[in-house]
Protein backbone atom coordinates (compact mmCIF):
# COMPACT_ATOMS: atom_id res chain seq x y z
CA UNK A 1 0.00 0.00 0.00
CA UNK A 2 1.21 3.20 -0.95
CA UNK A 3 0.81 6.23 1.08
CA UNK A 4 1.09 10.10 0.91
CA UNK A 5 1.33 11.47 4.19
CA UNK A 6 0.70 14.97 2.71
CA UNK A 7 -2.80 13.49 1.88
CA UNK A 8 -3.45 12.14 5.36
CA UNK A 9 -5.22 14.32 7.89
CA UNK A 10 -3.25 16.02 10.16
CA UNK A 11 -4.20 15.07 13.76
CA UNK A 12 -3.76 17.41 16.87
CA UNK A 13 -2.04 15.40 19.40
CA UNK A 14 -1.44 18.52 21.78
CA UNK A 15 -1.00 22.13 21.30
CA UNK A 16 2.01 22.61 19.30
CA UNK A 17 1.83 18.12 18.08
CA UNK A 18 0.35 17.14 15.09
CA UNK A 19 0.38 13.99 13.02
CA UNK A 20 -0.01 11.97 9.93
CA UNK A 21 -0.61 8.29 11.38
CA UNK A 22 -0.44 4.62 9.59
CA UNK A 23 -1.57 1.89 11.76
CA UNK A 24 -1.14 -1.65 10.35
CA UNK A 25 -2.42 -4.37 12.45
CA UNK A 26 1.18 -4.80 14.07
CA UNK A 27 2.34 -1.42 14.07
CA UNK A 28 1.48 2.13 14.28
CA UNK A 29 3.52 4.87 12.19
CA UNK A 30 3.54 8.33 13.18
CA UNK A 31 4.88 11.71 11.40
CA UNK A 32 4.96 14.11 13.72
CA UNK A 33 5.41 17.54 13.54
CA UNK A 34 6.31 19.78 16.67
CA UNK A 35 6.46 23.62 16.74
CA UNK A 36 10.12 24.91 18.40
CA UNK A 37 8.81 25.43 22.24
CA UNK A 38 6.36 22.98 22.81
CA UNK A 39 6.94 20.63 25.72
CA UNK A 40 5.35 17.30 25.79
CA UNK A 41 4.16 16.57 29.10
CA UNK A 42 5.48 13.41 30.95
CA UNK A 43 3.68 9.79 30.22
CA UNK A 44 3.62 6.33 29.62
CA UNK A 45 2.12 3.45 27.84
CA UNK A 46 2.22 0.24 27.41
CA UNK A 47 3.56 -0.11 23.79
CA UNK A 48 7.45 0.09 22.82
CA UNK A 49 8.21 3.69 21.48
CA UNK A 50 11.11 3.82 18.64
CA UNK A 51 11.58 7.52 18.28
CA UNK A 52 13.62 9.13 15.17
CA UNK A 53 14.53 12.74 15.10
CA UNK A 54 14.31 13.56 11.01
CA UNK A 55 14.80 17.12 10.95
CA UNK A 56 15.09 19.91 14.37
CA UNK A 57 16.33 19.32 17.86
CA UNK A 58 14.62 18.08 20.96
CA UNK A 59 14.92 17.57 24.19
CA UNK A 60 14.05 13.87 25.27
CA UNK A 61 13.88 13.08 29.01
CA UNK A 62 13.44 8.97 29.07
CA UNK A 63 13.59 7.59 32.79
CA UNK A 64 15.01 10.34 34.32
CA UNK A 65 17.78 10.68 32.08
CA UNK A 66 17.63 13.78 29.36
CA UNK A 67 19.28 14.82 25.91
CA UNK A 68 19.01 16.82 23.17
CA UNK A 69 18.68 14.82 20.48
CA UNK A 70 18.75 15.70 16.36
CA UNK A 71 18.88 14.41 12.66
CA UNK A 72 19.51 10.94 12.93
CA UNK A 73 18.91 10.01 16.94
CA UNK A 74 16.92 7.50 17.85
CA UNK A 75 15.28 6.86 21.02
CA UNK A 76 14.30 3.40 22.27
CA UNK A 77 11.67 3.88 24.63
CA UNK A 78 10.43 0.72 26.63
CA UNK A 79 6.94 -0.33 27.49
CA UNK A 80 5.54 1.63 30.61
CA UNK A 81 8.65 3.56 30.81
CA UNK A 82 8.18 7.15 31.67
CA UNK A 83 8.85 9.98 29.06
CA UNK A 84 8.20 13.69 28.20
CA UNK A 85 10.14 16.31 25.87
CA UNK A 86 10.40 19.57 24.30
CA UNK A 87 10.98 21.27 20.67
CA UNK A 88 13.91 23.00 21.24
CA UNK A 89 13.96 23.91 17.50
CA UNK A 90 10.61 23.09 14.82
CA UNK A 91 11.02 19.11 14.60
CA UNK A 92 9.71 16.74 12.06
CA UNK A 93 9.55 13.16 14.22
CA UNK A 94 9.28 9.54 12.87
CA UNK A 95 7.79 7.70 15.67
CA UNK A 96 6.93 3.63 15.76
CA UNK A 97 4.87 2.14 18.00
CA UNK A 98 4.47 -1.78 18.54
CA UNK A 99 1.89 -2.63 19.68
CA UNK A 100 -0.24 -0.03 17.31
CA UNK A 101 -2.20 2.92 19.17
CA UNK A 102 -5.25 1.83 19.16
CA UNK A 103 -6.42 4.89 21.34
CA UNK A 104 -4.81 6.99 18.08
CA UNK A 105 -6.56 4.73 15.43
CA UNK A 106 -9.78 5.86 16.58
CA UNK A 107 -9.23 9.31 15.95
CA UNK A 108 -8.41 8.56 12.23
CA UNK B 1 17.82 4.18 25.14
CA UNK B 2 19.82 6.70 23.00
CA UNK B 3 21.15 5.80 20.26
CA UNK B 4 23.32 7.96 17.54
CA UNK B 5 23.40 6.40 14.37
CA UNK B 6 26.36 8.37 13.38
CA UNK B 7 27.92 6.32 15.87
CA UNK B 8 26.61 2.82 15.08
CA UNK B 9 28.30 0.61 12.06
CA UNK B 10 27.19 1.06 8.71
CA UNK B 11 25.99 -2.41 7.11
CA UNK B 12 26.49 -3.25 3.73
CA UNK B 13 22.91 -4.76 2.82
CA UNK B 14 24.06 -4.78 -0.73
CA UNK B 15 25.73 -2.89 -3.25
CA UNK B 16 24.81 0.72 -3.07
CA UNK B 17 22.59 0.17 0.10
CA UNK B 18 24.39 0.67 3.84
CA UNK B 19 22.08 0.81 6.79
CA UNK B 20 22.43 1.84 10.49
CA UNK B 21 20.30 -0.89 12.42
CA UNK B 22 18.47 -1.04 15.81
CA UNK B 23 16.66 -3.92 16.96
CA UNK B 24 15.05 -4.58 19.61
CA UNK B 25 12.82 -7.46 21.24
CA UNK B 26 9.97 -6.28 18.81
CA UNK B 27 11.19 -4.30 16.16
CA UNK B 28 14.26 -3.87 13.69
CA UNK B 29 14.53 -0.04 12.26
CA UNK B 30 17.16 0.31 9.73
CA UNK B 31 18.22 3.93 8.62
CA UNK B 32 19.15 3.10 4.85
CA UNK B 33 21.22 4.92 2.63
CA UNK B 34 20.88 4.52 -0.92
CA UNK B 35 22.98 5.53 -3.70
CA UNK B 36 21.30 7.10 -7.09
CA UNK B 37 20.76 4.04 -9.42
CA UNK B 38 21.36 1.03 -7.40
CA UNK B 39 18.38 -1.43 -7.38
CA UNK B 40 17.27 -3.61 -4.72
CA UNK B 41 15.90 -6.82 -6.44
CA UNK B 42 12.69 -8.48 -5.80
CA UNK B 43 12.32 -10.60 -2.61
CA UNK B 44 10.01 -11.02 0.34
CA UNK B 45 10.41 -12.22 3.78
CA UNK B 46 7.61 -13.05 6.27
CA UNK B 47 8.15 -10.00 8.69
CA UNK B 48 5.62 -6.83 7.83
CA UNK B 49 7.75 -3.61 6.77
CA UNK B 50 6.83 -0.19 6.81
CA UNK B 51 9.45 2.00 4.58
CA UNK B 52 9.56 5.81 5.33
CA UNK B 53 11.21 7.68 2.16
CA UNK B 54 12.97 10.21 4.22
CA UNK B 55 14.87 12.37 1.09
CA UNK B 56 15.00 11.37 -2.54
CA UNK B 57 12.90 9.54 -4.83
CA UNK B 58 12.56 5.72 -4.68
CA UNK B 59 10.93 3.78 -6.78
CA UNK B 60 9.14 1.08 -5.28
CA UNK B 61 7.08 -1.91 -6.93
CA UNK B 62 5.12 -3.97 -4.41
CA UNK B 63 2.93 -6.74 -5.56
CA UNK B 64 3.59 -6.00 -9.13
CA UNK B 65 2.58 -2.35 -8.55
CA UNK B 66 5.24 0.75 -9.12
CA UNK B 67 5.58 4.14 -7.75
CA UNK B 68 7.89 6.42 -7.46
CA UNK B 69 8.09 7.38 -3.72
CA UNK B 70 9.33 10.58 -2.57
CA UNK B 71 10.01 12.67 1.29
CA UNK B 72 6.97 11.94 3.35
CA UNK B 73 5.68 9.02 1.42
CA UNK B 74 5.22 5.73 3.10
CA UNK B 75 5.23 1.79 1.85
CA UNK B 76 3.54 -0.71 4.15
CA UNK B 77 4.28 -3.93 2.17
CA UNK B 78 2.79 -6.74 4.47
CA UNK B 79 4.48 -10.08 5.32
CA UNK B 80 5.42 -12.52 2.19
CA UNK B 81 4.76 -9.46 0.03
CA UNK B 82 7.44 -9.62 -2.90
CA UNK B 83 8.52 -6.13 -3.46
CA UNK B 84 11.65 -4.47 -5.39
CA UNK B 85 13.27 -1.32 -5.80
CA UNK B 86 15.70 1.28 -7.55
CA UNK B 87 17.05 4.70 -6.18
CA UNK B 88 16.16 7.48 -8.59
CA UNK B 89 18.38 9.78 -6.67
CA UNK B 90 20.54 9.46 -3.65
CA UNK B 91 17.99 8.55 -0.96
CA UNK B 92 17.85 8.25 2.71
CA UNK B 93 14.94 5.69 3.88
CA UNK B 94 13.85 4.66 7.47
CA UNK B 95 12.58 1.14 7.56
CA UNK B 96 10.57 -0.48 10.12
CA UNK B 97 10.17 -4.34 10.43
CA UNK B 98 7.91 -6.42 12.65
CA UNK B 99 9.05 -9.00 14.24
CA UNK B 100 12.84 -8.00 14.03
CA UNK B 101 15.19 -9.12 11.42
CA UNK B 102 16.89 -11.71 13.16
CA UNK B 103 18.84 -11.92 10.43
CA UNK B 104 19.92 -8.79 10.25
CA UNK B 105 20.61 -8.44 13.91
CA UNK B 106 23.22 -11.32 13.40
CA UNK B 107 25.60 -8.87 11.11
CA UNK B 108 25.83 -6.03 13.68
Amino acid sequence: MFIKTDHLMAVNLLEGYTAKMIHTDQLSVMHVSVKAGYPLPEHQHPHEQITNIVEGQFEMTVNGETKICQAGDVVVIPGNTPHSGKAITDCKIIDVFNPPREDYRKLG
